[in-house]
């Protein structure tokens, strides 16, 4: 079962490409890209543990000259010291403007990939192979590549896109199960503002709270669907000017949540289910959305094993209070993007901090 | 004396201003543009001694918000430290998506202040003061923004285009003359690759060795026509996959004289001068020049005061060798760009090291 989605920009579109058993064709792929013979793979130690060997066989096999870099993995290392030592390594194996930088990881090894891609030689090419879910359906869509600065996330990087992405959900196999229920969330966000079959797909699926309960062509429905919201979203509106703000659904409360709790706590895909939650709820009392459809998401997220309340030792008041220091709000009105159908929202930018503060309250556990 | 030139690119076009005494209305300019109220100028401390307030006072009364931040002059800074600290600075400044970096001074604070603009937020608006002559002809036209690598120069960059260039000649004046005469190389360059007017322009001035010998419209004119040739030639191919390259001409044997006298003995523009006269050397040899234009080359490079000659010092193996190892060779063949008359030249791929030995030993003082 395979598919492939087309993001199409002003410049640079290109495709992606989702496979079951791709990684084995990826030099095959490589090879009908007008990129040069040189490849760097970029990984961390234990996916590349896992799949750095039949990445590399697959391009040597068709002619590429390839070498390789690894990062410790975690979110941790996502930093310009990082990108110095890609830099480093790039100048070691000789890379050309033609040179391929080709990112073999979740979402943290492809924005640091990408980011050195855009910023080597004035600009690479760039390949994105997503191992995580969450990487799949989210961070190697889209163009936004980075790093984070001691201060605060991403604040560091470039819109730059890749000549290819390969998805192949085969690789998943080995992705912790809570990573794989954190990448469901933004699945179930997609359903929610912009794919109603998608989310229906999920409410009929008899299990969903972890890889094995899914059959292939199910997996390839979601992981298609998924990629086309975003690159739809996307091709809207590259540079995020506009309607790219609906992506963050579920966001917004989601941060003030990873913040508060010192991204200790959750795993961003946990928080944003949270934020969904609360989302839904504020919809509903702005009279915008059913009560009936704001359940029917509460429960898709329950089902997904992903979290639906608020810690009891938060309070509301430091939510709503970090929400304002957020770059979200205006003369004191927090942003938010709103479901109004499953499969439609609106930002709306005038909810009062009363709103928000009964929703909040009813959803701590 | 005011010309206004405007860059025409697929997307992100822009003008650059150019009008003596403009700097004190710089303020008012900017507020002509679609940015934010926030505005951090870059500069190195000399630069902003002399023209910092100015700047400042300009942006205030226009109602923006102005901070500054400043790295010690010279290309020994250009370097990733020097922008995580640009970041560090954009960060307490708290700069958003529309705030705006603007370089105030040469092509080092250029390429730097136009590399973190890239970057920064993914991306905030960015505007060019060039100060010295060399950047307001050359290095504050065509978007190429960038740092260098401890192990080669100019590795490490991006494409962006600047919202608006404000060229005001008049800070020239404070200009140490060798730097004058360096840019000047680089104006030389446009007439001989691009404007027979320029050139001829130039023949006919009393005496372009200091910029006291110029007048105010003479000054204008070579700006005006330098700025438009590199635009008309980077309009016509942005990220340097064809034409561009003509932009080379004169920096294939420059480039080795500078790396063989570990740019101690040559600022880049009197490297260039003799790599001109090297380069219409060849195209005489290859038969595509008269010896009566590539003479009058010659003396118009001799009337600037800068260098027509090779250092003793230095041997013809050595040049080559350097060229070979440079990116510029294919099968043992140099790259040049070559005048065939003034106001035009060829790429020619097809140089051999015979021919390009005899030339250099002919220019070896
Ligand atoms: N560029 C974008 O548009 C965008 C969008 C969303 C998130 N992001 C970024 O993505 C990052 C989060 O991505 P993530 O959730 O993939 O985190 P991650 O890259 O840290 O991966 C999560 C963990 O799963 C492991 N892993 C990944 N694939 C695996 C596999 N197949 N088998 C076994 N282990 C595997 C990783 O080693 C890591 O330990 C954040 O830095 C975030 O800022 C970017
Ligand atoms: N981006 C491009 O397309 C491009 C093109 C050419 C060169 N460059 C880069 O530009 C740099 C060289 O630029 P440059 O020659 O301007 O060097 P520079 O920025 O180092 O300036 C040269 C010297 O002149 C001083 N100076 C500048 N303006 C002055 C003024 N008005 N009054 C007094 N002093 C002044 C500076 O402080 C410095 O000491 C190199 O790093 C090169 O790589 C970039
Ligand atoms: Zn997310
Ligand atoms: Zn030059």
């Amino acid at each position: 079962m395979a598919s492939i989605i087309s993001v199409n920009l002003p410049e640079n579109s290109y495709s992606i490409h989702i496979n079951a058993g791709g990684l084995n064709n990826i030099g095959e792929k490589a090879s009908h890209l007008a990129i040069g013979k040189k490849i760097l793979v970029v990984s961390n130690p234990e996916i590349f543990d896992y799949y750095g060997q039949i990445t590399i066989d697959s391009l040597q096999n068709q002619g590429f000259e390839v070498n390789y870099h690894l990062i410790p993995a975690g979110e941790n290392y996502k930093n310009l010291e990082s990108i110095a030592q890609i830099y480093d390594t790039a100048l070691k194996c000789r890379l050309e403007r033609n040179s391929t930088l080709m990112a073999l990881g979740g979402g943290v090894v492809g924005d640091m990939t990408g980011f050195a891609a855009a910023t080597w030689l004035r600009g690479i090419n760039f390949v994105q192979i997503p191992t995580s879910l969450l990487a799949m359906v989210d961070a190697s869509v889209g163009g936004k590549t980075g790093v984070n600065h001691p201060q605060g996330k991403n604040l560091i990087g470039a819109f730059y896109q890749p000549k290819l992405v390969l998805i192949d959900p085969s690789v998943l196999k080995t992705l912790p199960e809570r990573e794989f229920r954190a990448g469901m969330a933004e699945v179930i966000k997609y359903g929610v503002i912009w794919d109603k079959n998608l989310f229906e797909a999920l409410e009929s699926a008899q299990s969903i709270d972890s890889l094995n309960n899914f059959d292939e062509a199910l997996l390839n429905d979601i992981l298609t669907r998924s990629c086309q919201a975003k690159a739809d979203v996307v091709g809207q509106d590259e540079k995020e000017s506009g309607i790219r703000a609906i992506l963050n659904y579920g966001h917004t409360i989601g941060h003030a949540i990873e913040s508060l709790t010192n991204y200790e706590t959750f795993v961003h895909g946990e928080a944003v289910a949270i934020g969904m939650v609360a989302a839904g709820r504020v919809a509903v009392k702005m009279g915008l959305w059913t009560e009936n459809e704001a359940h029917r998401q509460d429960e898709l997220i329950a089902k997904t094993g992903l979290p639906t309340t608020i810690p009891h030792y938060l309070k509301v008041e430091e939510i709503i209070d970090h929400l304002q220091m957020d770059k979200k709000v205006k003369d004191g009105k927090v942003r938010f993007i709103l479901p109004e159908a499953i499969g439609k929202v609106q930002i709306c930018d005038r909810i009062s901090s009363e709103i928000l503060s009964e929703t909040l309250s009813v959803l701590i556990d």
